[in-house]
């Protein structure tokens, strides 16, 4: 029997019981304990962690661990508060994750496309008008964001017809029928030819505010905006102006820089957004857990750390 | 070089103007000319007509039709105006329109999947809170009619992961994965099982009134209803009162009894409602124009003319 696996975050209980029972059932030969079960010599012994927005205090008590398994795929948090303690911290990349956030961008580019929020504003006022229809071999939807979630939406896209641009921070091949952009430049290149941009961005120093003012105005007259990468990635302010001036036609934010949002916050209210409670790409208990097991077994096997995230990059 | 073509129909100068320049462009070896610029003698040797809502009065003036061919797939008003007078009725089977409903039929299917009618109430109440995501594997569509555009529509579900149900009047071969349902008891049947039912009907003295009040009650508990077939196939009060109830979740309905939909109807409204002015499957005239030039060049080789709409059947 190997030494037990600690579990530490935030959950609520019942998210906490689904997530165990989910990992008992993906792997019957280890043991996870919840944090505040373990005694101080228990602690010392335990050499991998599984978290979901751990306390730090609490990671510092395990003295002994080779690498911490977040449940989420964004790991900004955990590089912030454990970057510097030089445990290697590997994200979730779930497969079920990438499916499930690829048909979000699909549904929600749909939901622009077919001018949903317009004909929810004409139904408001009674108005019966056809707005003429745009098939989607005449809309460009660039991709903020080419990983495991960004070339899986860039499929579904060309396969649904779209026309397709991403961009990467550093030159990547693209998928077939996708326009590659990269660099700062090919970013004001990017944002210059879609109708429908898409965030799926991690949050790092580089991304921090990346679609400030000067780049949502580079952004098509009349583009609509999708963020399901991370809040702090658009200035709410700029996005405001950009929407209250006609220059962007439509938000829709899963994603805020303070979750949940506040509900004194301005985008509740606004026409142009759409609010959804950051439930774009939802990690099911069942399909994290069966990754997580898949890391634990290579691990146990050959001693290696799976592929971890590299602290100064933040992803 | 033929005799000339003649179009009959309500559209404003606009709309007419588009659909002559794309007739043209798409069969310019014939010349296609408005009703109202044909002398009487000339009239006497027109045998095709192009038409849009067609004024059965002017039909009436052409003596000597072959046949007719309709700009619209829905031909429910032609079959009751012109439908005793034995010139054959030609409806259009666009495989854009096919095409372009596939798509309203998915854009519209996740718009219920991914609860966004009910993410907006909350946004109105500003409240957070995530609804419990079900995987399309874990979602039956359920699509009446299963004509060109409920077999595109069945395949694009499929493609999207969705369990698809399928109903017809009569047994038909369904597509690969599609349960197929029919007759009056396979209704009730498919009802029983989906949780979005999708009506893709044409009008016909058997469909009018066919979602009435015990059909509605057949639904799954909880169950969305979209129509883009006819608006008089689903009772509306009782449509009303089975929302009211709670027993059904949302209906989308881009078709209606009267349309445009006045502005006194509760339709319009109704938080449970998603009101569309009839754009789910929009006819562009240029994929209708080489629809009819295709029909009427295998009419000038063969003398055939194009399969007809079966008048007692209605479509």
């Amino acid at each position: 029997m190997p030494e037990p696996i600690a579990f530490l975050g935030n959950l609520d209980a019942e998210e906490e019981a689904d997530f165990l029972a989910a990992l008992a059932h993906a792997m019957p030969e280890e043991t996870v304990r919840p944090f505040r079960t373990l005694s101080e010599a228990e602690r010392t012994g335990i050499r991998v962690a599984i978290v979901a927005n751990p306390d730090p205090a609490e990671v510092a008590l395990l003295p002994n661990l080779a690498w911490i398994q977040s449940l989420w795929a964004g790991v900004e948090r955990l590089v912030r508060d454990l970057g510097d303690d030089g445990v290697p911290i590997v994200r979730l990349i779930d497969p079920e994750l990438a499916r499930t956030m690829a048909e979000a961008v699909l549904a929600w580019t749909y939901y622009l496309q077919r001018d949903m929020p317009a004909y929810r504003r004409q139904q408001e006022a009674a108005t019966w008008r056809q707005i003429a229809y745009r098939p989607p071999g005449e809309v460009t939807v660039g991709l903020l964001g080419l990983g495991a979630l960004g070339s899986a939406a860039a499929d579904r896209l060309v396969q649904a017809g779209f026309r397709v641009a991403a961009w990467s921070r550093s030159p990547k091949q693209m998928p077939a029928a996708v326009a590659g952009f990269s660099g700062p430049e090919g970013l004001a290149g990017l944002l210059g030819v879609s109708d429908i941009v898409v965030c799926l961005l991690p949050l790092t120093g580089e991304t921090r505010g990346l679609l400030e003012a000067g780049r949502l105005c580079a952004m098509k007259s009349g583009a609509g905006l999708i963020n399901f990468g991370r809040g702090p990635i658009v200035a709410t302010d700029a996005l405001l102006a950009a929407l209250d001036a006609g220059r962007l036609s439509h938000a829709v934010l899963d994603v805020f820089e303070v979750e949940p949002l506040p509900e004194d916050s301005p985008l509740w209210r606004h026409p142009g957004v759409t609010v959804l409670p950051h439930i774009s790409g939802p990690t099911t208990p069942a399909s994290a857990a069966a990754v997580v097991a898949g890391n634990l077994r290579a691990y146990r096997a050959s001693g290696r750390i799976p592929a971890a995230v590299d602290v100064a990059r933040g992803y």
